[in-house]
């Protein structure tokens, strides 16, 4: 904490709020990552979680907690048990999608093998469902059990919309709601729930959780187009080359002429993509103010976030919560 | 229940008994495999549930909560909870084990994909925790957290150990306690927990369900050395050609010459088979006695099963559940 608290991230600023139950969170995943039996456990958990994530939704847990006056222990097992769930997800995803970079470094899967991603993803599900039973909590089971299944809801509707035109907006929220937002949505909530807090601030904290979920998918799509792989660690056209259809395209593909319809056809949906795609694709986005468009819709759930935040008791955290919104969309300004 | 009882398998008799209750669980799971948004998850879920499996482990729960004069309703969430994971563990060991067929028809991760069948896995997987959750027990919820770690512990130990030689019959029991057994324990013991039994009966339920689930995984290995396509739906030596180091080369291996011991090494370590390689397998299994000595352990541990029985109530229950026990082992007798 010895920088300036204007110049920190609010990001960091959160983490040197919350360092000692961060540094706790992070004791019980070690403890728990481990099996007696079975090695390969946390070796590859361990290559994952110790990449050095953000570790957000935990954070957003022990937030959430934090400013309703929760005085422990058991958001300490919440917030471990929202980053394996993350975590398994991560495992699980990378073999869907075949990637072999995460966090800047070669995939389970490709230094194991699915098998390995596949089971040790099962196991640390199985981990997490422990970890919240501890906290003898029904309606945090609830909350959590409902999360999982929008979660994997999403990732399999996601398998059937992604390559598909018909895809519409409504649609995508649904995907990134399951792929991103429910675990934020959850990850918030749950902490107002430990805590104890009314029902308006438990409410008030799933609205802010969803919305700035919602929000950081969106730019992370938008910036798929338009970032530097500096900013993403991923790179430009990743999602395009996948046909991965994502807001940008959804708009610019609402407002596309028979030609070009038929060029996001071919690209997209039989993934027949040659030189220069990515460019014309690019310039199609440019023309029908697609880039802005979803910009602006990353814009407005960053504000709903923000917006959700007033009911709760004014304090440094939530001003914190508050600049992670704004921080989120200002990687696209 | 047209048959005489004397001739009718224990599990047919369970079902005739339990019908209703069965009748109400299969609904259940069909109202929880829906989806509203993925439509692919009804698909390949129905694919599996709807292929005619014994079902044989939402029996027990029922059993087990009848057992203990439970008047319900949560035994049926129960019973479909177990069935889930069941589901979703089959789902993902077909991609993990690359299986072709499953219930004599093809497997789900042939006919859509891999994708497909690991991500409605991790859907029927958050179904299940939504189901448990639903009975407001935490006990039977910690119940089956554990299960399900045991479980997918026990999936990653098969990884690395089921083609070692170096693996004994401890790694061996700690692999199909994983695989079968656990489930089959909390299966039984959430049934009597939910029931409000005594301790007594629930801890003999639970130790029922273990030792049946052994009994029933070690039977299963030696029909794959032994038995005919016909009454295991699969074929003889799949293990072997899999280099799957089960308990009857388990047990050959520990008396090998050291001549036999480079056998194994070079078909179950190095998979380098050839034709005659099962044959001569067959053999040593013969020499060394290794086939009985592994009905004796199924038949050791069925009868440990039949004893936990003699706590609870007598009821015509309690004997169909022995008389399961005894089936089990009486294919291979």
């Amino acid at each position: 904490m010895s920088l300036d608290n204007a110049t920190q991230k609010p990001h960091d600023r959160l983490s040197g709020v919350l360092s000692a139950e961060m540094e706790a969170v992070n004791a019980l995943i070690r403890t728990r990552m481990a099996s007696e039996h079975a090695p390969r456990i946390p070796e590859v958990t361990a290559h994952l979680v110790e990449a050095g994530g953000k570790r957000l939704r935990p954070m957003l847990t022990l937030a959430a907690a934090r400013l309703c006056d929760y005085a422990g222990p058991f958001h300490i097992h919440l917030a471990a048990t929202v980053e394996f769930i993350h975590t398994a997800t991560l495992l699980h995803d990378d073999v869907v999608d075949e990637s072999d970079r995460r966090r800047g470094r070669p995939t389970a899967n490709l230094l194991w093998d699915n098998k390995s991603s596949i089971l040790v993803g099962d196991y640390l599900f199985a981990r997490s469902f422990q970890l919240m039973v501890e906290t003898g909590s029904l309606r945090v089971l609830d909350i959590l059990a409902d999360a999982s299944a929008t979660i994997a809801e999403g990732e399999v509707l996601q398998l059937t919309a992604a390559q598909n035109l018909a895809t519409d907006e409504e649609i995508y929220l649904q995907v990134i709601r399951g792929k991103t937002a429910a675990l934020f949505a959850a990850a918030c909530e749950v902490g107002g729930v430990i805590a104890g807090a009314p029902e308006t601030s438990v409410e008030a904290l799933r609205t802010y959780g969803d919305a700035l979920g919602i929000s950081f998918q969106i730019v992370d799509d938008l910036l798929d187009y338009g970032g530097s792989s500096e900013a993403t660690g991923k790179n430009i056209g990743d999602d395009f080359r996948e046909g991965k259809l994502t807001l940008p395209v959804i708009k610019a593909v609402a407002a596309a002429s028979d030609e070009e319809r038929g060029f996001w056809a071919r690209v997209i949906e039989k993934r027949d993509q040659k030189d220069g795609d990515l460019e014309h694709a690019l310039t199609l986005l440019a023309r029908h103010d697609a880039m802005d468009q979803t910009r602006q819709e990353a814009v407005r759930w960053a504000n709903i976030a923000k917006n959700a935040l007033e009911v709760l008791p004014a304090d440094p955290i939530r001003d914190m919560l508050s600049d992670l919104a704004d921080y989120v969309v200002a990687r696209i300004s």
